[in-house]
């Protein structure tokens, strides 16, 4: 049976020697020392090693049924979301109006990080919820924020996000359901949605649907799509449960992992909706909740190969095969724990190097979150530009770092008993879903590049050169200067190439997006462990108490320099061979 | 529901215009010529196409189960492997004298690609039986050969291996199975195996397990190792079956993938085994059939992501989303296919490059097995060389390709009911069995690369090099010439690095493995691509009739060269960091 150990050391030491945020100037960051965001996250670390890591392997087997159109989740999954909701969890930065804990998002993603680690299907409950009430909070009216925010904040309520149809997943513009409007102001909405995360389940009171839909008369396209709040219990003019709306789950998904968590499909038979936002201006406020969902799923990927990390590591501490051949090291036994073979290590350190390096990415990340909702336009940029690389690189490598954690336990990883499979099947569906991969690729390239006329890319390049401009006032950095500077070089030829090439035939920038969206995501990778390297040195050189875990930082980002960021110079090859290679063939030649 | 295609047109090429070998000096090819090889083909792919590939999801969804000793394999499955019997498959490259069909190990080898895309656990009761057949007509006695072979010939026994044990995977010194010695020449077996795939079904009269054990009294570790033959029925004098055996199927392994496999625990209590081979040297015959194993192994990889990128086509040509940017290509409809984004398309060109690069280099290695069988020991040699390649590069690959077709269809990738995810999950094993990847890295470089005092790695190399030479002759090959070229240097310079650093520090070169695993696989499929693109260009410099195949087989090739051989120049660089990076962390403080 897989464990979990929440890395709260790691995350401490990001938050206050790498980000030093009680120094920041980020509002609400003042009262984050050390002391209180160590007893938030020894708190989350507790429910998330001790109640809902065990329900891990529950929910995969278990999975959710439908009887009678009501969706039955795992054994004890309802237990722990009365835990998680008494913790008060699921509002911890929702502001204090709302009945939340006011706290910066930058703690909603550092305990999400556990709680998605010890169960990833359990948490989507709530992490959907979230980015619904997220939504809700940006664009619904005074009258929806009363009526449904505080029920969402304390969880009694969860939301979800409808976006998908039959016949359109990724292109919008498709979307058939339709949303009529009635004399009262509310619609009657109708149609199917397909692939609705905890579009259903028994353990809250009222499920807070937000839907995609077309208003009769509207222009076609994704111009013409509005956002619908749609409730499965219609709410009273004091806030209690009406009538059951005519909304309800046609079937449940069967799938590759995240069992625990229901995959709806839900039918909408002229159920009462409440337009959210403007008219046919729906995109702009789903993208609100997609944004924060990415952003969410990125970290899944952190956090699905955090969790298989640990387990392939006490598995290679363990497991004793062959002899070390520089000689024994265990030589009383009948053979050497594993982690002595170079080859196990390499696997080891491709995980650690990666997690710990996604680690600081998404909690820097989030500071710009906190950055952009006190109104800074350009931390705002900053997080737009990122999200397509925190969503794409990290649940690809996320997946990637799963994958070699199965491996370091060879045939015990393909067996459901040491759950590093489960790991595997889970993390698979974050490349996929809140836009595949792909589409975070073109996103980056085709949008996010261009933003503000290129200036926050060159803003991120002034990031990483301000950096690198001090790294050379400081002893032991050179192993890190040197390839984060070689790999950001990479990056900018790559978007010179976009530019130049780009002009001429946008296939030549669309064949190299995905192949940017990773040279970006190893040179922010590689920025994370310059950053992490040079606060590491300051603590040894100040006389740290706990110089063996700056020791292990240090020779950890001088792993992933060393051994991951020679990558971007193939990234670099691929995108400048252009459009010819990939576009050459006819779609019949295939 | 997936489909599959056997791709006999694809074969034919690498058959007859690549390796020309109803023109080439091994013995036995002189009969096959295009005619007689399209026969066969056509033959396995219906056997492929209408009774195995129906029954590949039907196998994941049932499983196998235990009761009362007895495993009961998938609806339809004895049906199909009686099928497979009647057609001879089993036995296709046996001897006549065993009652096979005596044709080349080439033709197992392409028929059996197709079986395994079409259903890869079914195909495991077959293919571990070929194996273990194989051990016991290199090693058995006269009297064992003429009792087993004729029957696991005709399929109607099947044999297994018997290699771990709870204790031991990887490191087989530590195997505790114990044969004692009874004075009528057989051997008293007990012990437990673990992992044993097929170790127990209802599809065959008998079941003949090879099993590792130690002769009390004999060497510790794997010198002290033999090899037995013991069958679940033993047999009388006649050949007709006798008592059943001390042998038992204790248990069912719940896995990821290859549901329709059993993988049995295998339970040896006082069972009557027969040496086979010469005492306390059990590895060598053991290797004798892992050797074929893993070449087998190399071509799951292959095979599952042949299917799945067929599979991941066919939606991309069928699935309307989005506009193709340079203007709609299917103006009429709500969108274009999805085949037109070229992210789509570099998803399809990775997959597309590498499945036909890797058939070619299966059915190529086959060729070394075909000639080293009539005593070639240079062609031992190379296929002793290639061997770990094949099986941990397609492997790796394979898997990768897999995720990547399941990729394409984007959440419909990830359910159950469009059978993608099932590939990944089958795909999976083969990274980790008959020797993990990372075993696989250690036997090229700690034993492969030195073979012969490296004569055949440099037997290799020139026949690079021969290549690059006449393609300075041929107009159109120069796409394939310098990546070849940059790539094949690179090799040169890691087998270098080796040497050099390898002395100071074994560490050095075992660090490094895994790379050097993965850009000899990127060598040996340019060098695929390179003769595929000479042939293609022959075919249509003499006109052929089919130009349309041989342009599509050119411009897949381009692909592979210039997006694809690239990668050796990372795999180059990380070699070059050595062991430091990799070895500086204490175990304890990972």
């Amino acid at each position: 049976m897989p464990t979990y150990a929440a890395p709260t050391r790691d995350m401490q030491f990001v938050l206050h020697d790498v980000l030093r945020i009680a120094e920041s100037d980020v509002p609400g960051y003042g009262d984050l020392d050390r002391d209180f965001t160590a007893a938030i996250l020894g708190e989350a670390a507790k429910l998330a090693e001790e109640v809902l890591q065990p329900l891990n392997r529950v929910g995969d087997e278990h999975g959710c049924a439908l009887e009678n159109g009501v969706v039955r989740t795992p054994p004890g999954f309802a237990d722990a979301y009365a835990q998680m909701r008494a913790g008060g969890w699921i509002g911890i930065d929702v502001p204090e109006e709302f009945g939340g804990q006011g706290l910066p998002y930058l703690m909603y993603s550092a305990t999400g990080e556990m709680f998605v680690s010890a169960n990833m299907a359990f948490n989507m409950y709530q992490g959907l919820s979230h980015g619904a009430a997220y939504a809700i909070r940006m664009h619904g009216s005074a009258a929806q924020k009363a009526t449904f925010l505080p029920k969402m904040t304390d969880g009694s309520w969860t939301g979800t996000m409808n976006l998908t149809e039959p016949q359109c997943g990724t292109d919008l513009g498709l979307i058939r359901t339709k949303a009529e409007p009635l004399d009262d102001g509310s619609y009657r909405v109708s149609g199917q949605k397909i692939w609705i995360s905890a579009g259903e389940h028994d353990m809250a009171d009222n499920i807070v649907h937000l839907v995609l839909a077309r208003i009769p008369g509207g222009p076609d396209g994704v111009k013409g799509i509005s956002l619908f709040i749609v409730p499965k219990f219609l709410v009273n003019e004091d806030g209690s449960l009406g009538d059951r709306n005519g909304v309800s789950c046609g079937g449940l998904e069967s799938k590759m992992g995240i069992h625990g968590n229901a995959t709806c499909v839900m039918n909408y038979d002229g159920a009462t909706g409440y337009l959210i936002g403007e008219m046919h201006k729906g995109m702009r406020a789903m993208f609100t909740m997609m944004n924060e969902a990415r952003l969410g799923v990125g970290m899944q990927g952190l956090a699905q190969g955090a969790v298989a990390y640990q387990n392939a590591l006490g598995f290679a501490q363990d497991r004793l095969q062959g002899r070390d051949i520089t000689g024994a090291k265990n030589p009383n036994g009948p053979a050497d724990p594993i982690i002595v073979h170079p080859d196990v290590r390499r696997n080891l350190m491709d995980q650690k190097s990666f997690v710990e390096g996604a680690r600081a990415l998404v909690l820097w990340g989030s500071t710009f979150i906190d950055r952009a909702a006190a109104g800074d336009a350009e931390a705002e940029a900053m997080i737009s530009l990122l999200t397509p690389v925190i969503k794409g690189f990290l649940t690809d490598k996320g997946f990637e770092t799963t994958v070699l954690a199965q491996q370091t336990l060879g045939g015990s990883g393909f067996t459901t008993e040491w759950g590093l499979e489960q790991f595997v099947r889970d993390a698979r569906i974050a490349m996929i879903y809140e836009g595949t991969n792909g589409i975070q690729s073109l996103d980056l390239v085709g949008r996010k590049l261009g933003l503000n006329g290129g200036k926050t890319v060159m803003a991120f390049f002034e990031m990483v050169k301000s950096t690198l401009a001090e790294a050379k006032e400081v002893d032991g950095m050179e192993a890190f200067a040197g390839p984060l500077k070689a790999a950001s070089k990479d990056m900018q030829a790559a978007s010179m190439y976009f530019v130049e090439e780009g002009l001429k035939n946008p296939d030549n920038a669309l064949s190299g997006s995905y192949d940017f969206m990773h040279l970006f995501g190893h040179v922010c990778l590689g920025f994370m462990w310059a950053r992490m390297a040079r606060a590491s040195l300051e603590a040894l050189a100040a006389g740290t108490d706990d110089p063996g875990f700056h020791e292990t930082k240090l020779a950890t980002g001088r792993y992933y320099m060393a051994r991951q960021l020679p990558m971007t110079a193939t990234h670099l090859a691929r995108i400048r061979s252009g459009a010819e290679p990939v576009m050459a063939l006819d779609a019949a030649s295939f």
